[in-house]
């Protein structure tokens, strides 16, 4: 009974891991349909994302089936309910990558990103990557101590995205007002799936310390 | 004990719906700063977040409390973890009301809403009033057949999306690439408390009828 127990938080963990891997694999698609206006990986990242819901669902209902019937001990609980939480956060991400892929689909055959941003954008879904990376390094390993590593980051992608509001506030931007608007977009959703890595290690740290700030 | 119990769950529903009238009160005020260029009003919204903030990890604490001392049978127990998605969707709701100040504050003395603009914003923020509405009171009274009227304002919510892109990227867009940026971002401020709306609903439909769509 305690086995089985074990081995059904066990596997909530792993396939938490394996959520996360299919989110940066949503985003790292999503980005390069962007860059490369690739139709077909746009709609490939549409279409998957059902399976990134499914999953999270999945999660989902077995931790509360777990917290239902197996009366787990305190800690375990605060660990099913930091989940459904970090779970939540990643579905979340995935729906941000949904939305970049369709800034892609909308364009192409153009490329929806201006040349001189494309570094710009290039940088921030990289950012956009290391914070989940990091973020689930410290879901998976409780290693609250890394914090700060996602903070820099987080601040890493700030700058990003001002550097990014200069440009298309610049008098020297020639793309248009459609251009413009695209690119705001783009830089919010990289940004907000940042917030939710923040969001994600928050909920571990508080789990592990009782704070809810990360440093 | 038991007394004390069901007190403690009626507590946290109270606490829901105070979270919930915080909210919409932070997001009317936003709105109204936004369209009256009220730097006083903006800077109150920005300031009260922390107040949602605290409510939202304090009814959070006292569900976890409740879940880990107090063996809630199976019914309990979903309405506190769904209580826990449902104020962490609120919370978020209010995060957006302080993207809305901010753009208020950062535009004042000017109004950052152009003239022909603001009654389509004003529409947007009517329709995500009347959306948390419909969504707390399908929360509140367990209501799910309510569901259906909030899909339909969340059509409206859509068009009026569109409609404000229509006028953003028409030839007659008279207001430059800042503007537009700042329109842009403020619908999709909208939109998202809407999608949280839905998303609340959704949480209790589910707890409901076993099914995660709204119909």
């Amino acid at each position: 009974m305690r086995d089985a127990y074990y081995d059904q938080l066990r596997a909530i963990v792993d396939d938490v891991v394996a959520l996360t891997a299919m989110v940066r694999r949503s985003l790292a698609s999503a980005t390069l349909a962007l860059l490369d206006a690739d139709r077909a990986l746009a709609e490939q990242v549409i279409a998957n994302d059902s399976r990134i819901d499914q999953l999270t669902n999945d999660i989902e209902d077995r931790a509360f089936l777990i917290m239902a019937t197996q009366s787990p001990v305190a800690g375990d609980l605060r660990q099913l309910v930091a989940t459904m939480r970090i779970i939540a956060d990643l579905e979340r991400m995935g729906d941000h990558s949904v939305h970049i892929a369709k800034v892609a689909r909308m364009r192409e055959p153009a490329i929806a990103v201006p040349l001189e941003l494309q570094p710009t954008i290039r940088s921030m879904a990289d950012v956009a990557d290391a914070m989940i990376e990091a973020a689930s390094h410290i879901v998976a390993e409780r290693d609250v101590a890394a914090a700060p590593k996602l903070e820099r980051k987080d601040d890493e992608m700030d700058k990003l995205h001002r550097k990014l509001f200069r440009t298309l506030l610049s008098d020297s931007w020639e793309f248009g007002v459609e251009a413009a608007i695209d690119m705001a977009l783009l830089s919010r959703y990289y940004e907000r799936i940042g917030d939710h890595a923040v969001s994600m290690a928050r909920r571990m740290v508080f789990q592990v310390t009782g704070t809810r700030e990360l440093v």
